[in-house]
């Protein structure tokens, strides 16, 4: 597996294109589409929130089915809490979007991001979008990209090629969100493009398989929002042998390269976390089941107590193992260990006394890993997160709807 | 029922003193005890953490039984994560405690409240305890209360004066805590005493039920520290015909005031939250059950994107929709409203378009009322907390351990 450089048309047959069509108040690029010349199998997932937005909804029909070729995306108005007219505008942007493209509308996903409770300003939008379709090409994947941010402070993108059966397969993907819903804004989006030939029910299942195991494991403040989706088409192109099941001898390194890709979105998005100045790993062992080992990552990657202790390079130990206390994760709590930047800061549930001026140099690092063993099983997790800063209460607060 | 001014000394029979025993940096009181002159019935909850310090451990066993007469605290040293040392000091406290009262020692609960790690400085508190038996009586209920205080900004009282059967019945007490779980500083800590005649098994019910409808309704920060208590003591000298049931038609009124000053006690804690500037009352009506009601309002109250809308006087109402759509709480998304202040801002799940200036005055209140119905059955709800300013974040960043 190598790591590339390349955007969402790195694998053959893909095109994408973003432009500017006034709907975010900054005049930047805000509609987005992704097109495979050929029909491509798709996976999808998308928020449990239930007041998940308009496109949510529609999008989760087109991902009933075994095939589908374009993403249709505007960022600047997220289209939720908007009733019957916000599902019927939705239809619309999809069912535009497939005449423009000369196929079936339930092989169009559509994804908003942006303010919520607001109606999508159509006219703008079907403009855009007959644009960005006039617009796509294979060299247009830095546009689309910009199409989906909002709130972002940097383009998250990831690639990486791999070889199946003598042939070079190409996953790529982009991802927006700088916490798990912006200040009114909302949405963490990503989307995966690959020529790999799969399945479309291998793909479905993988799909799901590597979001727990990456969006699933990031946090930036435990909000979860209205809009997030995560779209994988595969269209086959690299005319590898189609993975049929997961027993196929390509399967594990498809996924390998579908959960690397994934992983890395994910990470940036919790480096891009608002007003985060650090970049915290939270690794949990010795958990009775992978459950307690994520449930207790999270409770420490979400305590407030932890978050502004690491803005303020504060080892504070006695927080990190108090969350993994009320967590509910199964814990010998006698035997607990908490290691922060590789140094032992708690051994069998008990202050081990390092000096500060150790822990020092650890703690105004800008990237952290801690780990905790909770020596109650064989069980580990990760899960990352950053900081809780000024910032995060000046962006959160000080913005006004 | 009638709200009094008293101290936990105003019920019959209760003797207490708070002391400066050394142990707290600052030099204030900081060792407590609370007596009742005859056995009392007891009834205590306590953290569900599993890191749970020492004391908890100890106060536990206490519980067990079915009269207690003593509760004997100290702040500036939770005794927490401190192994079997930890434990060993919490008896010896028991036990010293016990021989000065001349009681046994399963008669004393045991309390600690400060910084976690470290272990107690057993000759000062000892000596703490000495004095505050020999200083202990009818009026210095208010040394009792200053001395349980860590970090917060003004102390905790409420008392109530029921008649039962015509005999005058107090109920009387204080509290601490101003987060779940302060900057390297565990707790909440309450202590109720009262006169009232009560069966220790209805006692210890009414207490679990009290405490679920209080204290566990109060959310700071989302963190329960390692040594979260809540202990009741009645010694029935009002002698009123002993409540040996729930069905005793006294019970209802014993159980009013009981939740009464439970409720009030744990209103001040997220009013002196850390940090705070607003003090939120979430209600949750419509839903499918308590648990679901419940489950909702915490998630909204505990959601930092709400929190700094609110500390931001901002109308956010996508924010506090979205908390509730991803509770996991049953609700019919198009019809769910919500009203901020007696204000309608979504209606049928939409924004209702309120105009700025008709929200600017309730958003700037101090004390600001939030209803949601979900639509989804007949369940009510209701959570108390506070915003989320950048005093919580220099309080909880700047602090070092």
């Amino acid at each position: 597996m190598k790591k590339i450089d390349g955007w969402l048309t790195a694998p053959q047959g893909f095109l994408a294109a973003g432009v500017k069509a006034g709907i975010k108040v900054s005049g930047n690029h805000d509609v987005a589409v992704v097109y495979s010349t050929v029909p491509a199998a798709c996976g999808a997932v998308f928020t449990q929130n239930k007041m998940c937005a308009a496109p949510v909804h529609v999008s989760r029909e087109v991902n009933q089915h075994a095939y589908a070729q374009a993403i249709v995306v505007n960022s600047g108005c997220a289209n939720a809490c908007t009733g019957e007219q916000g599902l019927a505008d939705a239809r619309k942007m999809q069912a535009h979007s497939a005449e423009l493209l000369g196929i079936k509308p339930e092989e169009v996903f559509v994804c908003s991001t942006g303010v919520i409770g607001q109606f999508l300003p159509m006219d703008k939008l079907l403009t855009g979008i007959a644009d960005a379709v006039d617009a796509m090409d294979e060299n247009e994947g830095e546009s689309c990209a910009m199409a989906i941010q909002t709130t972002d402070t940097f383009i998250k993108k990831a690639a990486y090629e791999i070889e199946l059966g003598g042939k070079k397969v190409t996953v790529a993907g982009i991802a927006k969100g700088a916490g798990m819903i912006h200040p009114n804004m909302a949405t963490m989006l990503t989307f995966i493009t690959t020529d790999a030939a799969i399945a479309p029910d291998v793909l479905k299942r993988a799909v799901k398989k590597a979001a727990d195991k990456s969006f699933n494991m990031v946090v930036v403040d435990g909000d979860t929002s209205t809009n997030d989706s995560m779209i994988v088409l595969a269209n086959g192109l690299a005319e590898n042998e189609i993975i049929l099941s997961e027993e196929h001898p390509d399967y594990a390194a498809f996924f390998e390269a579908l959960l690397a890709c994934a992983t890395d979105l994910a990470k940036l998005i919790a480096r891009d976390g608002e007003g985060a100045t650090k970049f915290l790993e939270v690794n949990v062992s010795g958990a009775a089941s992978w459950e307690d080992a994520k449930t207790c990552a999270m409770a420490i990657a979400k305590s407030p107590l932890v978050k502004t202790a690491f803005f303020g390079e504060d080892p504070n130990w006695g927080r990190i193992v108090c969350a993994a206390g009320y967590s509910g994760a199964a814990m010998t709590a006698e035997k607990v260990n908490l290691e922060i930047g590789g140094i032992r800061l708690v051994e069998n549930g008990m202050n081990c006394n390092v000096p500060a001026e150790i822990l020092a140099p650890i703690m105004s690092a800008h990237d952290i890993v801690m780990h905790i063993d909770l020596a109650a099983g064989d069980e580990q997790a990760t899960v990352w997160t950053c900081d809780f800063s000024y910032e995060y209460v000046k962006i959160n607060g000080e913005y006004h709807t």
